[in-house]
C-alpha cells in the first residue's frame, strides 16, 4: 500500500540472491518511516521478537525469509538451530508455525539456497493475494450502513506483508469510491492502533479517528458505529479467536448493540490442532509495555514517559480470546463462515 | 488517608478566617507531591476545570470552598458571577451542582463569612463521613472470594477529600487485617488509574497492579476477578450510572462472567432530576488528552509524548453510562441498593 504516493510492503526481498531481506522497522512508526536491511537470521529472529516486524501473516512472512537466510548461510544447522530458533520468537500468531512448518518441509528435499528464497517470497507472495481476495470479500460484507467501521489493533498491511486483514475489506471499500470512516482503538499497550493504523489510513486518505480503549461500547450505545472488524493471531477449529488483548471486549459491547462483529484472516491463521481457544497459548509480555509509553516528545524526538510510580506491577496479557458466539463472520480468502 | 505516614486531605481548609484552602495537585501526582493553596475563587475554579482536583464529590466540596471564598472576597457579584462561574466549570458530576445550590441556598440569608466558610467545611466533613459510612457497608459486601477487586479510574480519597467511594471499601478491608488485591485499569485518555489509584494504594500497603483497559475481560475469563468497584459521577433516578469512560464495558465483561459489579457514591452523587441515563450530559474534552500521554521521562522530569501522526483526530467522550441492569448493588452511605 501507499506511503507517501509510493507503494511498499511491509517485508520484501531486494535484488537476486544476492540482496537482502528489507522490512519496515514498526517500532519508528509513525515517527520515523525506516526499512531495515538484512542478511542475517539472527537479526530477523530478533526483528520479530522485538516486534519490528508484528502482525500474524506479517510474522510468518518474516520467519520464512529468515529461514530461507538461515538456509543460505548456516545450512548445517538449520534444522537442530534454526528451527527452534524461529519456533521460539513469538507464541500466539499461528502464522509463525505454519511458515516455519513450510520451510522445514521444503529443506527435506536436495534444494538449493534459490529454491529456498523463491519458496518464502511464493510464502509472501500467497499471503499478499490472500489478504487482497478476503479484503473484497469484507468490502462486500461491510456495504452497509454508513460504512462507520470500529477496529481494534493493527490489521492493516503492515500486519501482513500487503492490503492487510481488517483493513483490507476498508481499504477496497475506499478504492470501489466509499468513504468509510474508521474508529481506531489506540490499543494500550503498544497503541497499534495510534501508531500504525491510524498512520495507514491517513497515508491512503481514509478518515481515521483515534479513541481510549475503553470508549467503544459508549460509541457504539450512542449509534456511531456500524460494524467492528478486527484480525486474529490464532483461530481454534471451533471458530474461537485469539487476536490484540481488548477484542473481547469489543467484541461484549458489539453483541449488546446488535453490531456485526467480523473477523478477518487467512487461513494462514486457522489452527485446526486447536480444538477451542482453550488450546491456545497466549503470550504474557514484560510489565514495562504497560508501566512506560512510547512516542514524540515537545521536542520531536521518540522517548517513552513512566505512566505510574515506582513500585507499582502491572499485568500484560497480549491476547485473549473471542469465543465463537459472539462473532457474526470469520472471512478469509475462501469467503464468510459463521462459526 | 496516608500519605509517607502522613494523614492528608484532597482538600482542606487550614487556619482560621484569614487562611487559606489547600488541595493536592492530582495532575501532577503521582510524579510530585504538592499542596496548592489560595484564597482566591477563581483560582479555585480553574483547578476543577484543569482536573487539578477530579473525582464527583471531591469537585463538590472545592466548588463549596470556591464559593465560600467568592462570597468572602467579592460578596457583590456572588449570585450573578460566581455561582454561574463554578456551574459552568464541569458538566457532568453532579456534586458539582449540589453544593453550588447548597452555598446559593445558605448565602440567602443574612450571612457572614465565618458562616459561609463553616458551610464549606461542613459540606467536605460531610462527604468525608458519607464516605467512612459507606466504605463499612462497601467492605461487608466485598468480603467474598479472594477479594481480587476490579477498578476503574480513581474513585479513592484523592477523588472524595478522604477515604474514597470504591477504594473506601477497600481500605476498610485492610485497616480490618485482610488482603485485598486490586486490579487497577490505567484508565485512559488521562490515566487515573495509574497516577492516583495506583499510588494511593501503594501509600496505604495495599497491592495494587494496573492492565491495559482492555484487558479486564481477558483477567475475568480467566478467573482472577471477584468482583468489580467504581465510583460515579452521576446516579439517575432509575440507577443508571455516569462514570468514567470505560465503566459501561467493564459492567457487560463483569455481567458475562456473572461477576458482581458494585458502584460506591454517596447521596450527593445522586441526581432525582436525572429520570434515567439519557438525561446525564456527557462531557466531551479536547483531543489532546487522547493523543499525548503524559509522565515522567528519562530524566525524571514530566513530560508528555505524542503518540500518533499530526493531522489524525481523536474522540474523547469524558464519561459513559452504564444502564441500571448492569448494576448489582449501588452503595451509599445508606447501605447496598439494587436499582
Amino acid at each position: 500500500m501507499n506511503v507517501g504516493g509510493v507503494a511498499y510492503r511491509a517485508i520484501s526481498w531486494s535484488g537476486n540472491i544476492d540482496g537482502c531481506l528489507q522490512w519496515i522497522d514498526q517500532c519508528r512508526l509513525p515517527h520515523h518511516f525506516e526499512i531495515r536491511e538484512s542478511r542475517d537470521a539472527e537479526a530477523v529472529a530478533r526483528a520479530i521478537e522485538t516486534m519490528e516486524v508484528r502482525g500474524a501473516p506479517a510474522i510468518g512472512a518474516m520467519a520464512a525469509f529468515g529461514l530461507a537466510l538461515a538456509f543460505m548461510t548456516d545450512q548445517a544447522r538449520f534444522e537442530e538451530y534454526w528451527l527452534p530458533r524461529f519456533r521460539r520468537t513469538r507464541p500466539t500468531a499461528v502464522n509463525l508455525f505454519h511458515a516455519c512448518d513450510a520451510m522445514q518441509a521444503i529443506a527435506l528435499n536436495e534444494v538449493t539456497d534459490q529454491i529456498m528464497l523463491d519458496a518464502a517470497c511464493a510464502y509472501a507472495d500467497t499471503e499478499v493475494m490472500r489478504c487482497k481476495t478476503m479484503g473484497e470479500h469484507l468490502a462486500e460484507v461491510l456495504a452497509i450502513g454508513e460504512r462507520r467501521i470500529q477496529t481494534h489493533c493493527n490489521a492493516g498491511w503492515l500486519a501482513t506483508v500487503d492490503w492487510g486483514t481488517a483493513l483490507s475489506g476498508i481499504y477496497h471499500l475506499a478504492r470501489a469510491g466509499e468513504s468509510p470512516s474508521v474508529l481506531a482503538d489506540e490499543t494500550r499497550p503498544r497503541l497499534q492502533g495510534a501508531k500504525l493504523t491510524a498512520w495507514e489510513l491517513s497515508q491512503e486518505g481514509i478518515l481515521c479517528n483515534i479513541q481510549a480503549d475503553g470508549a467503544a461500547a459508549w460509541m457504539m450505545a450512542q449509534g456511531k458505529v456500524d460494524a467492528v472488524v478486527v484480525g486474529a493471531d490464532r483461530i481454534a477449529a471451533n471458530g474461537d479467536v485469539a487476536n490484540k488483548i481488548g477484542t473481547y471486549m469489543l467484541a461484549l459491547a458489539a453483541r449488546e448493540h446488535g453490531i456485526p462483529f467480523y473477523v478477518a484472516a487467512p487461513e494462514s491463521t486457522f489452527d485446526l490442532v486447536c480444538s477451542s481457544g482453550k488450546d491456545i497459548p497466549i503470550e504474557e509480555r514484560g510489565e514495562s509495555e504497560v508501566l512506560q509509553v512510547e512516542g514524540i516528545n515537545r521536542r520531536g524526538e521518540m522517548d517513552s514517559v513512566r505512566i505510574t510510580v515506582k513500585g507499582v506491577g502491572a499485568n500484560n496479557p497480549a491476547f485473549d480470546v473471542t469465543p465463537n458466539h459472539l462473532i457474526t463472520a470469520i472471512i478469509s480468502e475462501k469467503g464468510p463462515w459463521k462459526p
